[in-house]
């Protein structure tokens, strides 16, 4: 596999990181998920623009611009003869190395990291549990695709153990928040309902998505605080990030929940709009 | 810098992780800091207890023994002439490489990295603050020293950028729980109080030292929730970690708290017994 690291095209196996690397030591940095089809990245510009709030958030300054990245994701595809496939792409910017200690020093040196794979075009629908392990919706990393992801290895983990392909998170209030990779919708009387962003939700680009093309569609939104009872009455619930783009869930906590009307709905019409 | 990395000495600047480790790419890992004095490693069966207990509880063996990680640590020490000196050393453990996603490999290939760093042997009294960062009691991952530490730099920022030394972080209930890299102690009416571990605690080895030797000089000691109201009703109040091992707070959230009474038996204590 053929990476991109600080501007130069390498083998992935050839990218070494400092082990000074505040992400490596303090998982101090994020990153982003793109699908890329047959050589064409997906809502590059809206994943830039997540980018570039949560650097700002975090105070770091990203060392290339949209441009640069565009560039860089391009030579990846190519070079990886990634042009008649379904590729997953991950860019992953750190803080760079610095002295002991929490404190970033003073001159930063971020390091950025693009790599991709083949990645399924189709997902089967999912089988979701409910997990013990908890979002904290009162901190605001819950809002950055920061490196701090063992929260969502033990949450997949734990979904995993009982046979389960995906996480359900609760917040501390008992509110639902989202799966360990993807966000989480239902359907209820053709309303369609997800967890609000303060309740310690990743503002997913497939989210967004969905919420735009279910408008367009006519369904009626609800974005709010969601009792975890959803799960027992709701008619339809689905996944969404940028690699499913929609997968229907055919049963969340035991509970079969056949119909996939909405899902396919809008699955089809964000797939046409690619 | 000699660092020793999977069983080898080596410059710390030639040191590098694969960009495909889990600990980089997702906080997969964990690490333990301890002190050493003239060469000799203080509380390190403590932490080697801690660090087999969290590796346990993330499901991923340990690649090298206690006597293995002591002969390494003695290694270090010698390597880098850290004989005179106080030192902090950092043993970073990660999951290592795996394929994309959140799963680990069936077929682990966990990375070992130890680092030392002179550190002083005494700290001055500390001001801090209560930030806006919020301890999330309810993950497992509150109780083990991952490598997922945003939380906290971002906590150690918000205090510095008010002139503080330290963050005091609340949990989701409001109740007290540690500092950024520290925990905390107060003392009122010659008790001593410190949170308790489940209300989002790091069980601190030099905590457990604390809480040890308090008792052996018949100190009354709760370790229970603690309500914000002590900041203003203690008479004294003090951090620990392995580097600190006690640490007065002379400020706290704005409040001058002069006495540092305890503090100063107790840290007379611990010094004497290492």
């Amino acid at each position: 596999m053929i990476a991109w690291f600080n501007g130069e095209l390498l083998p992935l196996r050839g990218v070494h990181i400092q082990a000074t690397d505040r992400g490596f030591l303090l998982g101090d940095g994020f990153f982003e998920t793109m699908a890329a089809n047959k050589g064409q990245v997906i809502h590059f510009d809206a994943h830039m623009t997540r980018l570039e709030d949560t650097a700002r958030k975090l105070k770091f300054p990203l060392p290339y611009n949209r441009e640069e990245l565009k560039d860089a994701v391009d030579k990846v595809l190519l070079g990886n003869q990634f042009l008649k496939t379904r590729t997953a792409l991950r860019l992953t910017i750190t803080r760079g190395s610095g002295p002991r200690g929490l404190m970033p020093p003073l001159e930063l040196n971020p390091q950025v990291l693009l790599t991709a794979s083949e990645v399924p075009d189709h997902f089967p629908s999912a089988k979701v549990k409910t997990v013990s392990i908890c979002r904290n919706e009162k901190s605001p990393t819950a809002q950055i695709k920061s490196l701090c992801y063992l929260d969502n290895i033990l949450a997949m983990e734990e979904a995993h153990e009982h046979g389960s392909d995906e996480a359900l998170m609760l917040n501390s209030a008992g509110h639902i928040t989202e799966g360990s990779i993807s966000n989480i919708f239902f359907v209820k009387n053709d309303q369609l309902l997800t967890p609000k962003i303060s309740d310690g939700v990743l503002p997913g680009i497939m989210r967004n998505c969905v919420l735009e093309t279910a408008h367009k569609l006519g369904m009626n939104i609800v974005e709010d605080s969601l009792e975890p009872e959803i799960i027992q009455t709701c008619d339809e619930a689905f996944l969404t990030n940028s690699l499913f783009r929609v997968r229907p869930i055919h049963e969340l906590d035991g509970r079969l929940i056949p119909s996939e009307v909405w899902a396919d709905k809008i699955l089809q019409e964000i797939k046409a709009a690619e």
